[in-house]
């Protein structure tokens, strides 16, 4: 037998290994300048990648304690872009990489701004910037915003706090600088006091991972739920952590790993792929330009091991237009009376349905648009299916639209058919939950264009022209009709349900309901709770049994769509035709034959067009 | 009546309209430090979009032409990593952003390397190390490399090279002081001419837009379909563009329009967005930092209206599980004998099909490794089916590999349903064309698993226990054994094939085919050229008919799967039962119709089990 439920996940498995490969890499030096650092183990190296569902992988010393410091800057810089506004924020501290390192004493002629919030000038400015009326509160602000992100109650170390406070002259005179130059207002000490506090707030490799993915996420840490900024304030801070996020060692970072990465003098770094993941990683050795000698080498190989490229080409993508079916060809799971089948088959191309299919952006509906314009000679139904597509951008739905209305100023009506929640078009003319629905509204459409007076969709279909009657010879439909019993029906009202309670004994499983004007609808029960799902609609003309069979797996309800006039053979009156005219009886075993097997048939249409339009994927 | 054909594209409007706005901004100056590129009309603005599938917007001024210039350095770098690769170029240019201008001296300490390849210091170092063994042939290589990119023939403006090398001191003194960090080798004049004649190469806004999209498209040309350099040398490019292409704004560049992108001097631009697009923009007047004035203006409005930024997180996602299915609610279209029906309906818990969708990334392929986990309590067949899969990137390939051997270590099958060029998992055990396929290949080990005596799959099954004839009375059966007729059918026969030439008469209609052994598959023919595919098939015990109805617009052609023993009863076998024993020929009418309906209810038992597990997606 099968043992599949503790079956190990191949990440975990891939995480643990290149944990134990890079745990190996024993170059770098532990930072002494700050003394209560230099106390750290090397041989501490925590690994945590964390995913946009807030599933988090976790290798090694992931839950090792260690203050944060520099891998605050990106974080308390989103709290500040969250409280002030971008503008008001680039006014104060630049964006601009240094080319040098972290303690970088240069600010931008003429302004006095740092040049960025990475390096450490830019970063005590910004630290000001976040809301409260006086350090305190700010502080109070940034530790509960980290909090937020990390989504836990972080603390502070007040050894390392201390140590910081004694050895933070350097820090001290670029306040002083920064006030010189105008770039930094109020109370100096007060200012780099906040700026030593948030270095000093406690976290894990996990912290980091999680707060990475916050940002990746657009702002919502996807474990605790909660929203901590807003999703410009993330694009903004990734982009800044791509130029400056390792100082001058950036530019290489970028190119080899590909992530937007924040790293720190205590051997903390944090990556992130927007939209994916984010990364934290903990070991204090560095390199001579401050950042995680095992960090580096992790990040790079997961980037290249997990292809996290953020500039990496995409491989194979599928065409957008998934599928093109026409109405001609394919048709709706509405059973249509002979005539209205005629009519669909001679003017059906009119109906186009699309399929979409992937993601849609700004590339994904242009492609989709420029393929559809391609085919829409004759057309003046378009359903444009979006069930198969995974993502829908602001742009995509603007520019599907716009392309709606400009088909309807040339004639064309467009149908929606979309999960509810995908957005709506407005120059739409309707929207429906499923593909068939969608064709069935333009069929209905298509057959009233073309209406005869026999096929108005109002008037009552007599039993000649039923399609299982319409063979049958007259003195064979003169005996059958006076036993049809009328039954009208509201909208909503069940005809039958034989789920709900199976009728017994083999004359029941006989009674044929025609339907003479109106509508009838078959659905079936699905989800939790169970709700009544459309799975084909029968309209005037076509028939619907009740036949009960051997390995009945599955039931319809059957209801009325609308007010409905259907005429009933009942189990009794087969009873009598069978003594007075057994070859009725037979010429009903056999109509409703074909009947069930004209529409297995249209089932196979189905099939087989929509196989037709998949094998053209190939273009 | 439509007129659908020459519907306006709304990409084209926006960026007409864009453009028109844009057109306005008057701000900026035409540069004049290479006295004939002051001579430019500051009105020109040429605006150009290149699209993956090698489709090019314009608007404007987008086919005059203009001298490259510093728009050349990201391609001729994209030629050096070619011709040398990474790590070779990297020892000779860095890739560190400089925070300065584009005539930035700052070479690296120690090293003596330029900062990167975006200044001209970079810039010139870069154009020595092509292939070529004079300068002569650097110069053809760098010419012909650009042509490529763009897709048409560059060519020199020689009145802009004049002058260029009339007023290039500034440039000579920068190869002298390569040369003499040790940067640059050979003659200084020879090197820097190469680079003046580069800067010189006469471009247009479409050739920017074309270059751009090649390196966005992982540097296959999507106009010419050529390959210019390879995908790892467009990731490193672009990363490169993100950090220094545009000086000292690069920074604010990509924070406000998240394009990797880079300006020069006599106001071209390209940007790129990986996988998506490429933009090209000639304007001349440029802002105080070298950029053009109306390329940022047109870039921001760009990406905020069409959501091109890199750092966006994804708007709403769909779970990449589309649907689970178990094999005791769905089955394959295999027409299965009773005995068949009863050990699926009982054990097919045991065979789980998922389908996946959307981009199957790191995140994608380990999301639904998850989501599977979860379900797999009982699970013996694991069918993956990845025809809704868009995307599918090598590490996707290798978790789910990894994630199938693991699972094939405790006793769970997995199997594969994809279209033909989607990676196969080495440890699959069976990799099919579609879903269906792979549920009969589970169906069929199930079956076999769970094998009795009565359901030997080789065995012959006798007419009392065909599916259809089961429930008659033994002395019609009896009567009805004498008349079948066997038939022996070799792999690939066909057994009939109506769509190809139509029977006539209802004698015809009513001849039935009893699978006594083997196997038959239904097909029909699609695609261009039309070739035959699998629709359904029927294993021993089961019966295909072959009524010729009404409004007919479909034929199966049925062919043997395999060396297949059918019992056929004939249209004259009929004739001469219907003299002796018309009971029995309304029985297999009446075991028809049941048949016929039991088909049409596995087909909607097929809907139902997917709506409710689509129901289910809302988790």
């Amino acid at each position: 037998m099968s043992d599949a439920g503790g079956v190990p996940s191949p990440v975990q498995e891939m995480l643990d290994e290149l944990h134990t490969r890079v745990r190996d890499v024993d170059a770098g030096e532990v930072a002494t300048y700050i003394p209560a650092l230099g106390k750290a183990d090397p041989a501490l190296f925590g690994l945590a990648l964390a995913t946009q569902d807030g599933h988090v992988y976790t290798a090694g010393d992931a839950d090792t304690g260690f203050t944060i410091q520099s891998v605050s800057k990106p974080f308390v810089y989103a709290l500040a872009l969250h409280d002030r506004g971008l503008n008001a924020v680039l006014r104060r501290v630049g964006v601009e990489p240094t080319g040098e390192g972290f303690d970088a004493l240069r600010l931008e002629a003429g302004t006095g701004r740092p040049l960025n919030p990475m390096v450490n000038a830019g970063a005590v400015v910004t630290a000001s910037l976040v809301d409260g009326d006086d350090h305190g509160q700010r502080f109070q602000r940034i530790i509960d915003g980290l909090s937020a992100f990390a989504g836990r109650e972080l603390r502070l170390d007040h050894e390392v706090l201390a140590s910081e406070e004694r050895t933070g002259d350097h820090n001290r005179a670029l306040g002083y600088l920064l006030r010189n130059a105008g770039a930094l207002r109020g109370d100096v000490n007060e200012a780099v006091g906040v700026y030593f506090r948030q270095c000093s707030i406690v976290v894990t490799a996990r912290d980091l991972a999680v707060m990475a993915v916050t940002l990746a996420a657009g702002g919502v840490n996807p474990v605790t739920g909660r929203r901590v900024v807003g999703a410009d304030t993330c694009e903004h801070v990734l982009a800044v952590m791509a130029t400056s996020g390792t100082y001058d060692f950036a530019g290489e970072w970028l190119l080899r790993t590909g992530l937007p990465a924040k790293s720190g003098v205590s051997g903390g770094l944090v990556a992130a792929l927007p939209s994916q993941l984010g990364i934290g990683v903990y070991s204090p050795p560095l390199d001579r330009r401050g950042t995680s000698v095992r960090a580096i080498a992790a990040c790079q190989e997961l980037s290249a091991r997990f292809g996290l490229h953020l500039m990496r080409p995409a491989q194979r993508t599928t065409p957008v237009l998934h599928r093109l079916l026409r109405g001609d060809a394919v048709s709706s799971h509405r059973t249509r009376r002979h005539l209205e089948r005629e009519a669909l088959r001679r003017d059906g191309r009119a109906i186009l349905a699309c399929e979409l299919q992937g993601d849609l952006g700004f590339t994904g509906a242009d492609t989709a648009i420029r393929a559809i314009t391609d085919e829409l000679d004759g057309v003046r139904w378009l359903v444009l299916d979006l069930h198969r597509v995974n993502r829908m951008e602001p742009v995509a739905v603007n520019l599907l639209d716009g392309f709606a209305a400009r088909l309807r100023g040339r004639g064309v009506a467009t149908v929606v058919a979309a999960d509810a929640g995908s957005g709506p078009l407005a120059a739409a003319e309707a929207s429906f939950a499923s593909l068939d629905e969608a064709l069935e509204h333009c069929e209905d459409a298509l057959v009233a264009a073309g209406r005869s007076a026999r096929l108005d969709p109002d008037a009552a279909v007599p039993p000649e022209e039923q399609d299982i009657l319409r063979d049958l010879p007259a003195e064979m439909l003169d005996a059958l009709t006076p036993l049809l019993e009328e039954r009208r029906l509201a909208r909503g009202q069940v005809l039958f349900d034989p789920g709900a309670a199976p009728d017994e004994g083999a004359a029941s499983d006989e009674t044929l309901y025609f339907v003479v004007s109106g509508g009838l609808v078959a659905q079936v029960m699905a989800g939790d709770p169970p709700e009544p799902v459309r799975i084909a609609s029968m309209g005037p003309g076509t028939a619907v049994t009740k036949l009960v069979l051997g390995d009945d797996r599955i039931a319809y309800r059957v209801v009325a769509d609308e007010p409905t006039v259907a005429r009933v053979l009942t189990a009794a009156a087969v009873k009598r035709l069978e003594d007075t005219h057994p070859q009725i009886v037979e010429a009903l075993h056999w109509a409703m034959a074909r009947h069930l097997a004209a529409r297995l048939r249209q089932a196979d249409a189905r099939n087989q067009a929509m196989i037709g339009s998949d094998a053209r994927r190939g273009d």
